[in-house]
C-alpha cells in the first residue's frame, strides 16, 4: 500500500513539516521504497516533483523538507508498487489538463484488472498502473458530463463521488484529487484529516523526532487542513473519513461531504 | 527573449554541464529573471522542474547543476517575460498528454495576438502566454491529423513543420518539442546545435568558468546533441538552424531536416 498526503489551506502555506514525516515512510519507518512525488499548486499553476527512488534517500526530497514552497493545495504520494513497474511513468501524482485547469491525482489501493476494459476517450495513460488508468477514466467521465467547468461546485463533487463509488466497486480506492481550488478526498479503507486553526499549538511527528509550534509559523486567520493515509502526528486528534465518503476541502475548510448511498460500513 | 536548451542522446546522459551554463543567463550573465524550467524524459516518463524565480538564485536550479538526472531527451527554458505575467502557470516547459505520450514544449519569441483567435479543441491553456496557446494549438492540429501515433515519423515531422511555418507567419517562433523519443527543433531567428561523439574533447562554457572533459564522462559509442538559443561553449563549432527549418533529432543524431518552402532566408 502507498501513502497519501494532501493539504488545503486558506493562505499559501508550506508543507515541510508534514512532508518530512511522510518521507520517513519511504524506506525509513515504512516500506514504500518505489518512488514518490509531490505537487504544489500556485494559483492555477502546478509544480510537481517526481522521483522513482526511495524518498528517504532522495536529494530532491531532502531539499523539499527544508525549502518552503508555499501553496494552498498540495498532493503527495509515496509508492509501494503493486500494479506497474517501478519507474517514472508510474510515479504519482499524475497530472492532466481539463478546461484549462491542471488536474492532479494520487491513489492508494489496488483495483481489479477489469478496470483496463473500461473505455477511455480523451485521456490516455502514459504508464501502466491501475491508478493512472482510473485517473484517465475519471477525468473522461467529468469531461463527458461537463464540457466546461461547472459554476456549481456541488454538481462537480456529485459526479466525482459517483465515479469514486464505481471505482470502489472494483477494489480499494483511496484518492486525492484537485483542479487547483478544491481538494477532493475519497476513502475506501484509510484516509484521515485534521484542520489546524487558531489557537495553534505544538505538533509532534510520529515518524521522526520533529516538533513544530504552529503558533510561531502562522497568523490567527490561517486555516490549514492536512489529509493523510495515517495520522502524521502523535499528539493531535485526527478525523477518519468513512468508507465511501468524499470530503471536499476548500480554503482549508470542509466544503461538502458526500456519503455512500450503500452505507458507510460497506 | 528567452533562452532554450535541449538535448537528444543515444544513452541516458546528464545535462548538468550545459544546464550550469544556461542557468547563469537567468539573472547572471543574461537578463532572463522571470522563471525557468527543465523537463527530463526517462523512457515515456517525464520529470519536470519549474521555478518562477530567477534561475541564478534558485535552490532547485543549484541542486540540478550537481545532481545528475540521466535522460535521453531534455528540454529547458529560462524566461524573460513579454506576454503573460511572471508566475508558475506561465513558466515553460509546458506539458500535455497525447496518445498516451507526455509532450513537452518550450518557446522563444513573440507571436501576434491574432493567435488567440485560432480555435482550440482538445487542449486549453492554463496560463495566458502566447507560447502555451501555440502549444495547445499545435497539439490540436497533430491530434486532428492523427487519432493515434503515426507509424511513420516522417509523416509526424511534416505536420509539425507545417504548423511551425504557420506560427512563424505571425511572429518569432523558435521551439523545442518532444514526445519522449524525438527532439523537434524549429527556428525562426536563433537556434544552434552541436553533436558530440568520439573522439570526445574538452568543452569550456561561455557563461561560467567551467570546463568539462567529455572523454572522461562518456563511452566511445555515446552520441549527444545539444540545442540552444546561443552556443553555450566557446571552443566548439556549433551549427545554426536556418529560419523556417525543423531539425528532428533522434538518439542524438539528425533524423530529418525540413526546410521552408518559402526559402531559408524568409
Amino acid at each position: 500500500m502507498c501513502e497519501l498526503l494532501g493539504m488545503s489551506a486558506n493562505v499559501p502555506t508550506d508543507i515541510c513539516f508534514s512532508f518530512a514525516g511522510l518521507m520517513q515512510r519511504g524506506g525509513g519507518t515504512g516500506p514504500h521504497r518505489d518512488g514518490w512525488g509531490i505537487a504544489f499548486y500556485e494559483g492555477k499553476g502546478l509544480r510537481a516533483f517526481h522521483d522513482p527512488q526511495a524518498s528517504v534517500d532522495s536529494r530532491i526530497a531532502e531539499l523539499l523538507c527544508v525549502y518552503p514552497i508555499k501553496s494552498r493545495v498540495v498532493i503527495s504520494h509515496i509508492r509501494q508498487a503493486n500494479v506497474g513497474a517501478v519507474g517514472l511513468p508510474n510515479t504519482h501524482p499524475f497530472t492532466r489538463e481539463l478546461w484549462g485547469y491542471a488536474w492532479c491525482f494520487a491513489h492508494n489501493g489496488q483495483l481489479d484488472p477489469v478496470l483496463f476494459n473500461w473505455p477511455l476517450r480523451h485521456f490516455k495513460p502514459i504508464g501502466n498502473t491501475d491508478s493512472e488508468y482510473a485517473f484517465c477514466w475519471l477525468l473522461d467521465q467529468i469531461h463527458q458530463r461537463f464540457e466546461q467547468r461547472p459554476e456549481d461546485p456541488a454538481a462537480l463533487a456529485a459526479v466525482i463521488h459517483q465515479c469514486c463509488e464505481q471505482l470502489r466497486g472494483i477494489g480499494v480506492y483511496n484518492m486525492l484529487l484537485s483542479e487547483s481550488t478544491r481538494l477532493f478526498s475519497y476513502c475506501t479503507t484509510k484516509l484521515w484529516w485534521i484542520t489546524r486553526r487558531a489557537p495553534f499549538g505544538e505538533a509532534r511527528l510520529r515518524d521522526r523526532d520533529l516538533t513544530v509550534d504552529f503558533y510561531r509559523e502562522t497568523t490567527p486567520d490561517d486555516v490549514v487542513t492536512v489529509v493523510a493515509t495515517e495520522p502524521l502526528t502523535a499528539n493531535e486528534q485526527w478525523q477518519r473519513i468513512a468508507p465511501g465518503e468524499l470530503v471536499v476541502f476548500h480554503d482549508g475548510e470542509v466544503e461538502s461531504r458526500l456519503v455512500s448511498a450503500s452505507g458507510a460500513g460497506s
